[in-house]
């Protein structure tokens, strides 16, 4: 495939180069160069800087044609004025790709959009520019990496993220981690003069490695192709898209940040609704529904049944399901006959949402519970909220030895039963003196991971990002 | 004042039975009476058991006649068919209040319901009835608490909670207490047979150690007498109510839950315009809209000044502005030309949303930027996001002495600057491993609640609470 081929510099560079590196700690040339080596770039990398010949224990090149290899790839974070005669010097070595953290382009007014356009002019036909006012890429195969970024994660995952926006990259990098999330790609792509948007969803949607594709977009280059490809994409690998600036307020912001114009919240919940792409609101939104994903497949539906510790939270979910459309069918005959024979009548509930009355149900009693239910066909997913945090000494100043035991009840069921487990851990005490409280959520939200169970620090999130889920599938399959 | 005097016994009691206390450390008997002992609690407590003689190494008594001193206050966890007995054993000892635990009476049906009646019968004019269903009241000045709570904060606070769920209610206080909140009264009142939430809010109408009233709904017995409590709280206690069961399948919910009647959305929302009441959606909003009441003051507006360590920051936090209703206006041409100076063209937004550039900024520039910010007259509340978590070691591999200083930064403006301050400390990286970073956010959370300025998990969460908080400020003026 071309678009693939074309993309070749950028991902599998032999050597690279940094324009503009520096053993100033403060300056983006130092801390780029930086991660690079310590996250552990496999190929040759070649600082340029014509006042230094050393930088961090690299031999410096006072310009890109002085360096006597070929150079595949390059990073640029010079000043923007300088930024034509480097891309002429990449031409000149035969540099294949480029990407310009350099700001100072078309986000900054008439004179940066003009330049912009002469290095587009200087690029066009000889090498591929990503950027500029961008981060570039992150992929961990390839041991390439974006500038703040030498502790991301190592190892290679299906999740690709394009993003408009590079610190927007980096904090979703971040963040995904946490639910267990790993990538194939990363691309940071600014104001997209050269590459954009659609030529990274081209790509993706043939990159092998990829299976979900995640976008943060302030503006879009060529809406035609990016509908195309959206919709090319629908059934085969889920897009999901937060489009910053569709309020008045917001595309004032995305003309000042990437010089890219907002668009209309109609014209693109249009474009979500003819293309399947999911479209979100916010950054959790856009968190969860990426992190939920992996997890449901296309038997995914919108028949709740939850469990909770606690009343109060089979309120909650009723009223969290209706609002994004997802139903909490009441439980059969035969299957509340089953529960009333382990819950007792006075304070739970057996109709669905469950109340089993205490978080700290005996981990035998829990186990039968979630097995009856898993075993009604009238339900697609199993919520489970407020039961595997409590128990602690932290909590509740009682041995925890049960609150882990509950946990596992869960992870054995995980290994028997196909159908979608979501377990809700909620946000507990956030001061610092509290932080084992969140060491053993955290311990038991990995091991949640590991086991192929989906997690949410909050209902209100998981539902919400559920209930995009089972919107992508519904489309998928009704456009069969 | 009556209703006052009414609570004396409840929340000054000299003496407390625990009905149901036992040896068995799965029984709330067992859990409620060593919570109280390692709480704390000054007065004098006797378990009752009739089949002990000693519990927690308390003499025990087989009933609650037998008690030979006088007993005010009494705590119920025997079996819903045994509490008439009990009832009428309190009140030939002159107990004057029980809160009860035990579930079983009108949320499971018509004999539950004939049950209740027939404690409210044996109660009236004789002793006041907290639940049942309930996990009865927390008062950390008077060394009270709930059930699983004897690590709850011993400090007390301005904030009252009144909640129909006892699960809420404990969940509450915990992640309220990480955002540095402490209460002055809690009460979980599960069915409300006697005591009900409105007399819960014309006692807290009252008591001059709460400013804040934060309600966890599901039903309320007396509409009208509601309303007019409501209504005559405005502009002297904001009032927060979270209404559950508001959707068809959240009324079925409450129903099983607290035996209580839904509602109609409709009607709550005009309670709410015609109150003043800030009426929230979920437990995320009811937590911040909480959080965030006690930094603001009726000088709040819904002009807004965003700092954002990148661009993204800015458009995000527009378009989440907008939605809820504040506003971010340009800011005025000399406040640009200082900003200017500070901050380079090329990759910074001096307009407002104003984007720093990097969430790294020397201290000392960051500074300039926010007084600058500060000292324009035509916004309300300055939001600072993505700026101070960031150049730790944990998060991009650099040393983290700037990030504490940037933080300091914040803390030295709060001294000196009236205006409001939110700052935003988002979530990062969630596993266990990535711990650390955790504890440096909470640790500036921390020092940042401390020192009176306002913080947040999330933009998105932050502009919800805060557009609440505006329109009940909004709401107390126009009706003054």
């Amino acid at each position: 495939m071309d678009k693939v081929k074309e993309f070749e510099p950028i991902f599998h560079p032999n050597s690279m180069a940094v324009v503009g590196a520096s053993s100033d700690e403060d300056k983006p040339g130092n801390r780029f160069l930086r991660a690079m080596i310590e996250f552990g770039f496999k190929g040759k990398l070649y600082p340029v800087n014509p006042e230094q010949s050393e930088i961090l224990g690299r031999k410096t090149y006072p310009c890109i044609r002085e360096i006597p290899e070929p150079v595949d790839f390059a990073y640029i974070s010079t000043p923007a004025s300088s930024v034509p005669r480097i891309i002429e010097d990449c031409v000149a070595k035969g540099v294949r790709a480029v990407e310009i953290f350099t700001a100072g382009f078309s986000e900054v007014g008439e004179e940066g959009h003009r330049l912009e356009q002469e290095i587009v002019a200087l690029a066009k036909g000889n090498l591929r520019i990503i950027g500029p006012n961008c981060f570039g890429v992150y992929f961990p195969h390839g041991g390439l990496t974006l500038m703040p970024g030498p502790k991301y994660p190592k190892e290679s995952g299906n999740i690709a993220l394009i993003s408009q926006s590079g610190g927007l990259a980096t904090h979703f990098i971040w963040a995904a981690s946490g639910y267990g999330l790993r990538f194939s790609k990363v691309m940071s792509y600014g104001n997209a003069c050269d590459l954009n948007e659609s030529d990274f969803l081209e790509y993706l949607a043939y990159d092998p490695e990829t299976k979900t594709i995640a976008a943060y977009v302030e503006g879009v280059k060529d809406g035609k192709r990016f509908f195309d490809l959206a919709k090319g994409l629908l059934g085969r690998k889920p897009l999901i898209i937060w489009k910053g600036g569709l309020t008045e307020t917001g595309k004032r912001a995305v003309n000042s940040h990437t010089g890219s114009m907002g668009g209309e919240k109609a014209v693109w919940q249009a474009f979500s609704r003819q293309t399947g792409t999911v479209l979100v609101d916010n950054f959790e939104e856009f968190l969860d529904t990426t992190a939920i994903f992996p997890h449901f497949s296309e038997g995914v539906g919108r028949r709740v049944a939850v469990v909770g510790g606690g009343g109060s939270v089979g309120v909650a979910a009723s009223d969290a399901c209706e609002q994004v459309g997802l139903q909490i069918p009441t439980s059969p005959p035969d299957i509340q006959q089953q529960l009333r024979v382990l819950l007792p009548p006075a304070g739970t509930s057996i109709r669905n949402p469950v109340d089993i009355g205490t978080p700290t149900l005996p981990p035998s009693v829990l186990q039968k519970v979630l097995e009856i239910l898993l075993s009604w066909d009238g339900i697609d997913t199993l919520i489970i909220d407020r039961i595997f945090l409590y128990g602690t000494p932290q909590l509740v100043g009682m041995p925890g030895a049960d609150s882990e035991k509950r946990a596992e009840v869960l992870v054995d069921i995980r290994k028997r039963v196909k159908k979608p487990l979501l377990a809700i851990l909620g946000e507990l005490a956030t001061n610092v003196d509290k932080i084992d409280m969140e060491t053993d959520r955290r311990r038991v939200q990995d091991r949640f991971l590991q086991a192929g169970i989906a997690v949410s620090p909050s209902l209100q999130r998981a539902v919400k990002a559920l209930s995009n889920v089972c919107s992508y599938y519904e489309k998928a399959c009704t456009d069969k």
